[in-house]
């Protein structure tokens, strides 16, 4: 009688990363034969990450899917949610569909990649809806701290999905409308199987202030400095925010100077889509500010982040070639610090205090993310059977699953889901079923997956106490010592001062070796392990450091 | 007429570490033939020093004007303030003068490097003074995040300097008496030449909450647990807020395990010298844990700034031998991160959440630090001619300018001092007149000062991309190859996985050292060069990183 729940097809919903960390956003829907899959970011190292570039998603899963892979669909131009798309296209060759300035940034990218050419690209307007084989997927408009993000409607066979993005909740945007909260109610009425919200700021109470309100800011902060340079540190991709300088810079008769390669980059996008107006002759080079007197220019830049290449962190440094900060400059930083970037703006901020420029760091900034209240607003608007929080570490997770219990959800209702989890669901009910693999590939240099743990554990190890190795001669045939041993280091010992120590390593070598020799030891491994161990242990008990020790035999045939 | 300016002897106050940075505190002062030494601290090692365990001062003014020396005046007892003694006394052995808690945490250092025997020390109590010299030094009542901190009035020939050492403003302290406002005052009244303020919390306005306020916060904690085992991770030498933790504890009878090695050491300390009162029956043994309820009990643990080593990090990663976290577990954060330690906290409250465990992380905590308002309270007090901010970075040091120009002091009267610096002044006036040498040393398993700039880029040019090494022999008579050459590497890629590029290196590499013998190129060094070149540049091509490439040469004398 009782059929086989197995037999019904349900949606799948698999998050291929972001779920632990800030960063690598992508997630895959799947109803029978059609995958879609929303967002495809990178992630920054990690500290312990030594030499990598940055980290994309793990995403076999869609490899060995890749028939039902229908295409990305994006929800705005941050790193963290497009910046793994040139590494994944490659593999997974599927059209990507994308807002108007998503696309833009994409398009960028994709050059650099040499990809524009193998890439289909779609751009979709907000209320657009687009057919991705047994889904469905409207863009909504949204505020975010980048213009042109959307949320997601993913209609499937078994019910709406809403996916917010990352956003805001801003009545008062500077470009473009407010998010779209009508529409999102409208779906909230027909009904909404799952709303997956973001949870960045689902720590802090009460609401995210607009946008707007750093714009007056900045206004003030111009009416005080009128007798100063102004330097402005922002994200690059906060058009918004440049925007907002802009009209203050114009208001004020000052000229404009952009700075740094993402700001450039991103400023000329905003600009050729229209998404960012800057009145006739405001913009100038930065070779003709000597042109104009220090309080009648302003210069944007990248570096908020203390960044250690960036524009702002050179001039603070004083390697940047062009501008020299001084006591007449005012730095206005229009961020707050990323966690974990704290102790490099500080140090940007005290270098440039020590040249004598005035620094403002505090209260010019606003989040793009939606704190508690707003979150409540959402839920409240949308109403979805089940809440999935995403975006955020596991604690900003919990976060919003506190905030959703506030509003009455009981605990089957929610899901905190890990990456890899496979939550399938339908009208009747939602479970985790299963999980797919997932991971971090390490991208360094033109290098992609080719650093792993081992290779990783050798750079932390070598970082800790360096390299001490050992190379010597063996002759083939009788077995003694041909050559060597000669011993250098790297990142152990300045050499030059340890005489005493390498000279007595040296006696510690030569006495495992000849140990072996004497004992008829042949097998090279042993030989070398019979070296590592004595060294290992005389620099222990002499310095308390265990370098990397290597020893190399070379064969003496004659 | 004129009498030479130089023949007055002067106050020359000398900071040899702590204004550019937090830690490392330590100030010389001296006139004609006395030194006297205010704290001797440690600084944390920066992100980038790898492998460094602990940074000390450098001391070498003081070894050259050693007979001067008449001895070091302690403010409090943390790291930053009295890390460097064991290392700095083994060359400059003077006499310690502390306040009794400091001086349990000093010799329990002393112990450690078993120089108990040869340290001459001194308890001093709050109103004593002592004579060092032409210097007498008053130890002053204040309060701090560490029991029996001073502030210390500097008597010299041209005047009185306060040192406020690090301290807070607290009416109601949990132990002992509120800072000594009435002392300072008077001193004010008599006229104080320079005060030494704390700037650590110069950026914040209004004042520093009591640590009381934190005791409410805590028992309303575990009023609201009731039902789960409680665990309070918070810094080990805050003894009042431990006193706070088991007063609570005490009154909802629970049972009190201390866990972690410097908890352990500084309570018992604390305990012994009467700073802890813990009533009977109270604490247990972490063994005896399985004898009571979960809900009976509290864990005090070290790990509150996500140490990786610390306790509470290794109960989160499941690698604690004797604490399982699960649901029935509310962990409490009573602390905030120290800047640069965000992300390791972040992991550890990740890694908690996701065993279940309520954790509560915001608000259980308050500063031991002047706010601005402190700060004016001090100068209102004290009234100094200049003013002269330690105690925090660059922007710190700014901030309470600001403040004190708020107060009415023009720019002439306050100095913005930097480590080396020479400030000369007698009641007349005051500049900075020199400087000394100062630095970094640093500490490295049992390497004082031989891990230096050279090692520690190698070790950062090793974590960026590892080395790769290649060994070779050649015949010391004809100057033909007679072994090898044979590659490896550590850190660049993973080698099981690199055949064909190892490969291909193997060919540059036989390239470049055929090349010099055909050449007859006989300096080893340019042989090594060759090497070097053509398979940095290599790798470069194929892979854009840059390893460290060592080549060794073994000579064969046949």
């Amino acid at each position: 009688m009782k059929k086989e729940a197995k037999q019904t097809p349900k949606l799948r919903i698999i998050p291929l990363g972001g779920l632990e960390q800030i960063g690598m956003n992508i997630t895959a829907f799947e109803y029978e034969d059609s995958i879609i899959v929303v967002d495809c970011g990178l992630a920054f190292p990690e500290d312990d990450m030594f030499g990598i570039d940055l980290v994309i998603p793990d995403v076999t899963y869609l490899e060995e899917n890749i028939d039902k892979v229908k295409g990305f669909v994006i929800t705005h131009g941050h790193e963290d949610h497009i910046g793994a798309l040139p590494y994944i296209l490659k593999k997974i060759n599927v059209p990507v569909y994308a807002t108007r300035l998503t696309m833009g940034i994409i398009e960028h990218k994709l050059n650099e990649h040499e990809m524009m050419e193998v890439t289909r690209r779609h751009v979709v307007s907000f209320g657009q809806t687009v057919n991705l084989g047994r889904f469905r997927v409207e863009f909504i408009k949204t505020n975010h701290s980048i213009v042109d993000a959307a949320a997601l409607a993913i209609y499937s066979p078994v019910g709406i999905i809403v996916h917010t993005g990352d956003f805001k909740v801003d009545y008062t945007p500077v470009f473009g409308d407010a998010i779209d909260l009508q529409r999102l109610a409208e779906l909230g009425r027909k009904g909404v199987l799952a709303l997956m919200c973001d949870s960045t700021n689902a720590e802090r109470p009460g609401f995210t202030a607009s946008e707007k309100t750093v714009g007056k800011t900045i206004d003030h902060l111009f009416q005080e400095h009128v007798d100063t340079r102004i330097i402005i540190a922002t994200f690059a991709s906060n058009v918004d925010r440049v925007q907002q300088i802009i009209n203050s810079a114009y208001k004020y008769g000052r000229k404009v100077v952009v700075e740094g390669r993402s700001m450039v980059n991103i400023i000329s996008t905003a600009q050729e889509l229209e998404c960012l107006k800057i009145p006739d002759n405001t913009l100038i080079d930065i070779d003709e500010l000597k042109n104009y007197p220090g309080e009648k220019t302003v210069i944007i830049t990248t570096g908020s982040q203390g960044e250690s290449m960036a524009a702002l962190s050179r001039m603070a440094e004083d390697t940047h070639r062009k501008i020299t900060i001084g006591s007449g400059d005012t730095v206005i930083f229009s961020s707050s610090p990323i966690p974990g970037n704290e102790k490099a703006v500080t140090k940007v901020i005290n270098n440039l205090l020590m040249k004598g420029a005035d620094v403002v760091f505090q209260d010019v900034h606003v989040s793009g993310h939606p704190c508690q209240e707003d979150i409540k607003l959402i839920y409240t608007l949308v109403q979805p059977k089940y809440a999935i929080p995403v975006h955020g570490e596991y604690r900003h997770l919990i976060a919003q699953s506190k905030v959703v219990k506030e509003l009455g959800y009981e605990k089957d209702r929610i899901f905190l889901l890990q990456s890899g989890d496979v939550l399938e669901m339908d009208s009747s009910g939602a479970e985790v079923t299963g999980t797919v693999p997932v991971g971090n590939i390490l991208v360094d240099g033109l290098g992609v997956g080719d650093v792993g743990n081992v290779v990783l554990r050798d750079r932390q190890h070598l970082a800790e106490d360096g390299i001490v190795i050992i190379s010597f001669a063996l002759d083939g045939r009788s077995g003694s010592l041909a050559a060597g041993p000669e011993i250098t280091s790297r990142g152990f010992v300045y050499l030059k001062e340890a005489d005493a120590l390498m000279n007595e390593a040296d006696l510690v070598v030569q006495e495992a070796i000849w140990k072996c020799i004497d004992g008829r030891v042949t097998d090279r491994s042993k030989i070398k392990a019979a070296v590592k161990n004595s060294l290992g242990e005389f620099f222990w008990k002499k310095t308390m450091r265990r370098p990397v020790i290597l020893p190399m035999i070379l064969e003496i045939e004659d």
